[in-house]
């Protein structure tokens, strides 16, 4: 059998160190490609990139074996080019990582490292986001590289989520101190906004968005933000479908809308 | 009773014949604040601001009753903004569009004019997003005001969906040629890249994002591109929550890990 090739990409960018402990973990597994930004993109979102081209170089930065592409898109853009541009066929899986910085909860709706994730499962493309909750891009990653390699591990063993999508996180605590691993929701919870009114040297007032976590969910326990406070590595299978289902029926009723 | 506080907002800036509309519509239902992008940004998603600061300008492009506000910043910054700095209190409703696109489908992820919806949702604010399936910035808009009217109608007096999240499309068609309003599901459909490949004047390649969009839904009838292309209005009711929750114990139970 041969060996399946792995699409590996960021949003912290080709130079950073997450990206780099991913490609020597999906190294183990298979053929990597790698296609990532040329510059940190974090809290791009689902953000494409229609109003100017695109630049694509290799870069031979991970070695010989590993062919690695810096791109001057957002994080979305990078897995498309791959997909279109770099690779003759499709990957059999994409990963994207290892974010500095949680991704658990509504975090996966502003996360350039998710978004890329997200794009590739819309490909049809298994696909698997990893975090850390360790914000310090230059922060041990012992505990990560331990993790990342036991979630691969069980789905490319034990199979993957039918969604074809993983949001994993990875708790900031020291690798003997990690309890496992939760399969389990999103948790509710919302970033409440603060921000920073200064004066530039002009007069003119400017804005720095700055804000601080809620978590506004009643039943904690069930979610990845209590399993990653309380030791555990967090996945949630994701889906991405928007609709609200129970109500469609209830608001056409509501309406009188055609059902 | 007070008026209700309407903040309007959108993707193809302060500045584009779709907000000019929604203002006008807005202001029949109440008083009217508006933060929105001084530049177009469109497939922004749900981007937001943090390696740069923010900067807001009062503009009276509406007229003395409309206080309007050009920002900087993609979508989801202007309603942060508004929400933090603009507005004394939450407003009662957020009105984000009329895009000058279809939103149906997939769209809802990589559009600025639903991430800001999205996000007025996530801050506790009922919010609809509002789409034309016309794509010409400067076509006409007749059959848009008559169905963004029906449907803040509707939603003013019969009340609104329980996930506080609505996106709408309306077709491209004349007016008299709408069958009515449709409350369905999101299609499954995704965008197939087909990079357009250049030579610049400096013999480097360049890339422009294009791509086909592929209606990949098996029962298509349920769906808000059935509606669109059948002359119906879509509305379809959204819910911020990514979990495939079906998955959940199945994975556990497959990867053997902590339920």
């Amino acid at each position: 059998m041969s060996r399946p090739t792995i699409l590996v990409t960021n949003d912290d960018s080709l130079y950073s160190q997450g990206i780099k402990l991913l490609v020597e973990i999906a190294k183990e597994h298979g053929d990597v490609v790698v296609v990532a930004p040329n510059k940190p993109q974090s809290a791009m979102g689902h953000a494409i990139t229609i109003t100017k081209p695109l630049r694509l170089y290799e870069d031979p930065i991970f070695g010989e074996d590993v062919k690695a592409f810096a791109c001057s898109g957002t994080p979305v853009d990078c897995v498309k080019l791959a997909v279109d541009k770099v690779l003759e066929k499709k990957p059999d899986l994409c990963l994207s990582g290892i974010n500095h910085g949680s991704n658990a909860s509504i975090n996966v709706i502003y996360s350039g490292t998710m978004s890329a994730a997200m794009e590739a499962a819309l490909e049809g493309i298994n696909a698997i986001g990893f975090s850390s909750a360790n914000y310090d891009p230059k922060g041990d990653m012992t505990t990560c590289a331990k993790y990342v390699r036991e979630v691969l591990d069980l789905a490319m063993t034990h199979g993957f989520s039918m969604s074809r999508l993983l949001n994993v996180n990875i708790p900031n605590v020291p690798v003997d101190e990690v309890k496992g691993i939760k399969v389990c929701r999103q948790a509710v919870g919302k970033w409440s906004e603060e921000f920073d009114e200064r004066i530039d040297p002009f007069k003119r007032k400017y804005y720095w968005l700055t804000g601080r976590f809620v978590n506004e969910d009643e039943r904690k326990e069930e979610t990845d933000l209590y399993a990653l406070e309380n030791g555990y590595v967090s996945v949630v299978p994701i889906l991405l479908d928007f609709t609200a289902h129970q109500e469609v029926a209830l608001l056409n009723e509501k309406w009188k809308t055609h059902a």
